[in-house]
């Protein structure tokens, strides 16, 4: 299908929502549409990759401690179904940053409009820097490096830091925290933040505990990202298995009333 | 794009996923898959809808308590950031219904392959009759009605009725309950489960709180649409915006290890 290849470089541009969007301007975007929004052109996909990692109690996270309990309410052997009650922490397993969760009153996951969430999806491969270095920080050099090679990230899009680190999940490694009790992982350098931000990018994904590395003592991705109005995606699966342009992300967060993020079905369409 | 019009039409028989597949042949396709699955022809899309409500503990539930709790542990203004944990019924909101909900031992929400979650969409009006009687089940003369106005139901699609309940939400119409407690609003009739497998279908979905209409005394359609290993999703919006046939459903469901379902980020791909 030639006509439908071009059509996903077509879309890259966004003209329906993005046109001229840049730095704040983007930001316009951010209110909440109840309904959802329209392409300028269409995009196209032949394959689903699931970006969710499994969840249950064991799952690792950011403070260390369990964030889920399951209880069971009914089973199947008792009362004829089987129906649970979870007891869950916003930030656990494969989940959504809101930008209420490092602001104020920015918009909660209830008032992120959709078509936010149904983006472009560009993946930046840093695991061989992070492989040697796990106090690795994605910084601007690394950004160019990518335009340099794949085309400029393109107004709207999720940029995706793919360094790796799914491969120490089930191992202490995925926290990785010294004696001090300070983790190290790779993360986004906080300067990156305005360098996303002025290319109109819409959100960044990481398949690490936190979109700030993990020795950051003062969550400074985290404040400005987040605290311009913008997303993340954190602990995503599957990475590693997407070309660096043309799969469109789809972020299923949940749409829950002043939720600073929560648990997601993340998907990438290639 | 004449070309990508021509794939959304392509794409409904699912030749990749779905050939041949009929009955419980298409239960082999509901095995769990770690990565995600390729579709034989390519989807395309112009806009996304949110077929999600905004969830808060005031949301109607089947059992007419309050199913959410959203407990506030850190505050922007006291911790430097917001952060909740939810107690929440898995049944609540726009949600999933996995084939484990209603058997003993079928695929939770951790099993259901990814690519059995994004799967074409038909949907079926029934909102004049269902606006004139409340207790409106769809049988097997809709989807033959249907079918001779739009073409054959591809196999892997999922089904939604369109009752136009949705338009009750905020009122006691949406759980329209009697003196007696039992309720009365549209859903599926038990017999429709046997059609609708035998055209291999994935799932279906419905703008109520449940599958089987309102006053059902034995959760007729649930036992045995879930207990063949099929999917369902409850609570659904913005329906009778959607097109009968051509969009693309993606379920982002959670993906809880043992999870019976759960609230989930409902899209429609169009």
């Amino acid at each position: 299908m030639p006509g439908c290849q071009e059509a996903v470089a077509q879309r890259l541009s966004r003209r329906g929502l993005f046109k001229g969007a840049a730095g704040a301007a983007a930001l316009a975007a951010f209110s909440a549409a109840p309904v959802g929004g329209a392409f300028a052109a269409p995009v196209s996909f032949t394959r689903v990759v699931d970006l969710t990692h499994v969840l249950d109690p064991a799952f690792p996270t950011f403070f260390g401690k369990p964030q889920l309990e399951v209880r069971k309410l009914f089973t199947f052997d008792k009362d004829g179904f089987n129906l649970n009650e979870w007891v869950v922490n916003e930030h656990t397993g494969t989940h959504l940053d809101t930008p209420f969760h490092f602001s104020k009153d920015g918009p909660s996951a209830d008032a992120l409009a959709i078509e936010n969430l149904v983006v472009p999806l560009v993946v930046i491969d840093v695991s061989a820097k992070a492989g040697g270095n796990p106090d690795y920080q994605v910084t601007a050099a690394d950004i160019v490096a990518y335009e340099a090679v794949n085309g400029a990230v393109p107004p709207g899009a999720a940029v995706a830091l793919y360094s790796g680190w799914e491969k120490h999940l089930g191992t202490d490694m995925f926290r990785n925290a010294d004696a001090a009790g300070t983790m190290h992982f790779p993360g986004f350098h906080p300067d990156v933040s305005a360098v996303l931000a002025e290319k109109g990018v819409s959100g960044v994904v990481v398949d690490t505990l936190s979109l700030d590395h993990g020795a950051s003592k003062d969550f400074g991705f985290h404040y400005k990202w987040l605290g311009s109005g913008r997303w993340g995606v954190e602990a995503a699966a599957n990475l590693g298995t997407l070309p660096p342009k043309g799969a469109t992300l789809v972020v299923g967060g949940p749409k829950i009333k002043g939720a600073s993020g929560g648990p997601s079905r993340v998907l990438a369409l290639v």
